[in-house]
């Protein structure tokens, strides 16, 4: 999807949170409201959200001088998430459908995202309006027939923390069948993105195959993409995309792929027509028809 | 008080809501955005945020052409209002605690405010939890005793449509004693703040002297204001100040200040300790010293 004007504050304040995490000093967080400010008329509305946050999180960098302004945000989200893992997979374990249930747990793992929305309730609330609440848009049924027929599947990772939730859904995942998945984690840190360090920390790398997208992007741009993950992107029987991220940069894609996400911004409910908050599971071709 | 870098973005973004309110041209709610996003960098964060707002409605002006983009919204919020003025009358003649009622409406009416906010709520909820519900800051027991020694007041108004709320509280204060009551309103339009027109068509005119503050600003510049205000302002007993605006312009003066507002924004929930949505009612002793 293109970028919205709406985006811009968005960026702004996006840039001001990195800005704090990256350091104390109220003058350099003045610098980077400043030098994003004033690159903000140099930004595209053609190309994607994830391809401006790029930009706008060099920018933050270069001021900051720090490349991983979250980085201890991302650890304690890895640690908050994993002391959830055994309750995540007893609660699968004891539902009535269990892949219902683990997919709706990794959509409710996407609300860790410090991107859009500032600050993320408590975690254990989240988990439990997470299987009470009816999905938002809800593909279930689609995504259950193209499990049943698939053999290798494409994970587009999304952010650290979450990723313990994505674990418990790929378990899920071959439990109910012998498949191949391949995770797919940011090259190099951007926001609380998941890069192969988070990945192997909350020990996804032993029911999956990590690898880099190849890019930096907070999102899946296929043009900066490298070709080992192209070859998996066009050979994957389903790619299962995570987040907002992910859903803004492949949403006019043509491929078999169901997106999981927490809805966090106002442009994405107009898009979709749903609700802030709302947990999506969406076949690519719904979106595609609607947009 | 000074603005805060948590403003930038939140300018942008009223900036961008003012242009869509000018014109339907996209590219026009464009070049708003690249406008004032160029000139973030020279906003000056020891001036009060009604200041920049000023600085940023000048530049939609100037881009948009049009000097009054919520021209509609403000006539509607008016005709809202006052097709619920005679419930309010009748909420107020049959409390316990009239002139309590009273404040709490005229705050209530507060909600009506296109800068912060986006869009306000049903109003007749927000009128019902207006009467349910405690005063975030509540320093009405002192409102009331400083209203028993008064005789001049000079009320500081805010939005059109929350005018008519107003009148209702003045109408109360002046049904309690009798009071000179000089009702203030912007210049010329800027946002849905209230003007000249505004206050003659709701018949505030009838229950007091409407003087303008001498300026567009939308809060209370001292150094902007004419020399009839400022002559009102140091001879009033009391100062009612309505709204977001006239608090962050003058809570840092030392006049006999009773500040009545919804917060609306999460930099002023962390200086006055309080949640976006109370209902304030303080005097400004009490946030002049905690400053």
């Amino acid at each position: 999807m293109k970028t919205y004007l709406d985006c811009m504050p968005c960026f702004l304040r996006q840039a001001l949170e990195a800005a704090r995490a990256a350091t104390d000093d109220e003058d350099v967080h003045h610098q980077v409201i400043n030098s994003v400010a004033s690159v903000i008329s140099e930004f595209p509305l053609e190309i994607t959200p994830p391809e401006i946050a790029q930009r706008v999180y060099r920018v933050v960098a270069d001021v900051t001088g720090s490349r991983d302004p979250f980085h201890k945000e991302k650890w304690q989200a890895n640690q908050l998430a994993l002391s959830l893992y055994p309750r995540l997979r007893r609660v699968v374990a004891s539902s009535d459908d269990r892949l219902l249930t683990a997919c709706k747990l990794a959509i409710a793992g996407n609300t860790i995202d410090l991107g859009p929305a500032s600050k993320y309730a408590d975690i254990n609330s989240i988990v439990e309006t997470a299987l009470t609440s009816p999905l938002g848009i809800d593909n279930y049924a689609e995504f259950r027939e193209s499990i049943n027929s698939a053999q290798r599947i494409l994970y587009l990772g999304d952010n650290a923390g979450e990723i313990v939730f994505d674990r418990v859904l790929i378990q899920e995942l071959r439990r109910v069948k012998d498949l191949s998945v391949d995770f797919v984690v940011r090259e190099s840190p951007i926001i609380n993105d998941v890069t192969l360090a988070d990945a192997v920390y909350v020990g996804l790398d032993r029911i999956a195959s990590i690898i880099s997208s190849g890019s930096d992007a907070p999102g899946t741009i296929l043009s900066q993409c490298s070709p080992q993950m192209l070859r998996l992107y066009h050979s994957a029987d389903i790619i299962i995309a995570k987040g907002q991220g992910n859903y803004e940069s492949l949403n006019e894609e043509r491929q078999n792929i169901f997106f999981l996400l927490k809805v966090k911004c106002p442009v994405i409910t107009r898009l979709l027509g749903v609700n802030i908050g709302n947990a999506i599971l969406m076949r690519q071709s719904t979106s595609a028809l609607s947009d």
